[in-house]
């Protein structure tokens, strides 16, 4: 849910302590429709910021479960201006399905004169324009389950049914100390405040350390939604959280078993290939300027050891469980090369 | 020269590029004592931050030349308030030799209304309270060479006759590329700015990888000048360089080389003794506001691997050439356990 963290805007600067907001959109697109929007193959746009790590979970489990036909990709700019998210990346700035500049316009379609942030990801029916939600804790559990008959052949089990109470624990205390801990450390306002918040993110990768040693994957023998949120702010780890938000103990490419651990992930297909390290890191270091103030991107970390041998298929596991890999990316979808290590 | 980067009143902000002033009083303390200011036991008094890569210099020159008897010591603050450097670690706020709470006062004596910055490393004449020299370049030079009479028997050659060319050339290129390069990239108002000078970083670290991995130390096969030097940029260059200085392509502790080298200076006496991380992560962190405005101060990095063995033993070399290792840290200079691994 970027917006809450960054936009000029909408900052978290000058409070107390940083407080994520609860996604105020939480419709929900299920198989039945039941909140009034069935799950429909060409029916709504997923937009995304691939700086944002909430979003880029959805990129990855869009990938995963091959829906990339049925639930068409919307990328905005990574560096929002006064209005937040907008589509400057594309021929005449804006979204070509949409037909809209700035994604606030189908917040406003949704609800006249909303006064909360513009976030990602959001989902935008694209027959009426409107924002559909920006539930980013539910999208993807959705995508993983009501969105079963639009998966691609061969579609890993994401989110399986016996294994639901498990990985909703470690995802749990992986939200809380990690995904939300690095923000809580950045943008602290106080020296209490963020050693708290750093002392968190560090016991919480530590106690995963073990486990992560032994088992190829977080919760069985499959990736699974537990793995795709821990990626999303792994990947963003040395790049921007260690040196930007000061989550600085150690680098990930320090410690043996998560740096291995994370470039088994982006090294697989539907992971690695929707990261796009250039957004990621214009995002953080040009849009928090509370924190960053010359807006100077960093020339590191160099990116060569992401794709360098893991050995982590000798501990077993099943990436995909009984089904398949996802294909290459689609045509358009391509990270640019600047993105990429 | 710690007080034209840092101190609030006196600030590289805003320039266009970062310049380092040159020192104004240049006066140097010789054995003839041609400029009024002989060698003398027990007359000067050598003003420091050990926060300051400049000033850290002379620390380690005089601890491996044994002139802690010869030329004392204080310590300034590490964190500046609007009129610089001061001694508050002291009781009552004063340097109990001096008998000053601020450097400027010493400044004063010299030149009254001088209206350039105040830096350390200063060397004051204790009788007239007068400050003689804050010449960061020739001071180390100075007691390496021309305060030889009162060095302590076993006392290194830090500046051989035969070698200086061979030391003054890699000592050049080491000062505008590494000593002051991350300056330059800490300081950048831009990002061309900022990118030549984290480039320039990185190239010269590269360029003195293949030297340093065939011999232990930078020039023959003593300890000289030149690794006083580097090592006063090094030893900082995960604490603040890396994060706060955007230096971050790789820490030092990802290059095998690089790490191995400043961990055998650091596990050397006269080097590792005169650090103090917490000085230097409190003045980085707190004292540039413009580049961090919280004046929130990292946990990290973690200081455990500065302990670890190095082997560059195996290298051969006489880290004192004919000489020997300086005794323990005089009574009451001891660094603090909050500064030490």
């Amino acid at each position: 849910m970027s917006g809450d963290g960054g936009t000029p805007g909408n900052s978290a600067y000058g409070r107390k302590s940083f407080k994520r907001s609860r996604s105020h959109f939480a419709d929900r697109i299920t198989a039945d429709g039941r909140d009034g929007w069935p799950v429909e193959a060409g029916r709504y746009r997923l937009v995304v910021s691939r700086a944002c790590p909430w979003a880029s979970r959805a990129l990855v489990s869009r990938r995963l479960l091959g829906l990339e036909d049925a639930l068409s990709l919307a990328v905005a700019d990574p560096v929002q201006d006064d209005r937040s998210w907008r589509f400057t990346l594309d021929p005449g700035g804006r979204d070509p399905v949409l037909g809209i500049r700035y994604l606030s316009e189908a917040y406003d379609r949704r609800e006249t004169g909303y006064p909360g942030g513009v976030s990602v990801p959001a989902v935008v029916d694209v027959p009426s324009g409107r924002l559909v939600t920006n539930d980013f804790q539910q999208i993807t559990l959705d995508l993983a389950t009501e969105w079963s008959a639009l998966h691609r052949p061969g579609a890993p089990d994401l989110y399986p049914s016996r294994r639901r109470e498990e990985i909703d624990e470690v995802m749990a205390g992986v939200y809380q100390d990690v995904n939300n801990g690095v923000y809580r450390a950045g943008f602290a306002t106080g020296q209490e405040e963020y050693e708290a918040a750093c002392t968190d993110v560090f016991r919480r990768l530590e106690l995963l350390v073990p486990r992560l040693e032994r088992q190829r994957y977080l919760v069985g023998d499959t990736i699974t939604e537990a793995d795709i949120r821990l990626f999303t702010t792994l990947v963003r780890f040395d790049a921007v959280y260690h040196g930007h938000f000061k989550c600085n103990r150690w680098k990930l490419a320090e410690n043996p078993v998560l740096w291995a651990y994370v470039r088994d992930l982006f090294q697989t297909p539907g992971f690695g290939d929707t990261v796009d390290f250039d957004h990621i890191k214009r995002h953080y270091y040009q849009v928090h300027t509370g924190i960053n103030p010359s807006g100077i991107v960093p020339l590191g970390p160099d990116l060569g050891g992401w794709l360098t041998p893991h050995h982590r298929e000798e501990l077993g596991g099943r990436p995909f469980g009984d089904g398949t890999p996802p294909g290459p990316v689609p045509a358009g979808e391509e990270v640019p090369a600047a993105g990429r290590p």
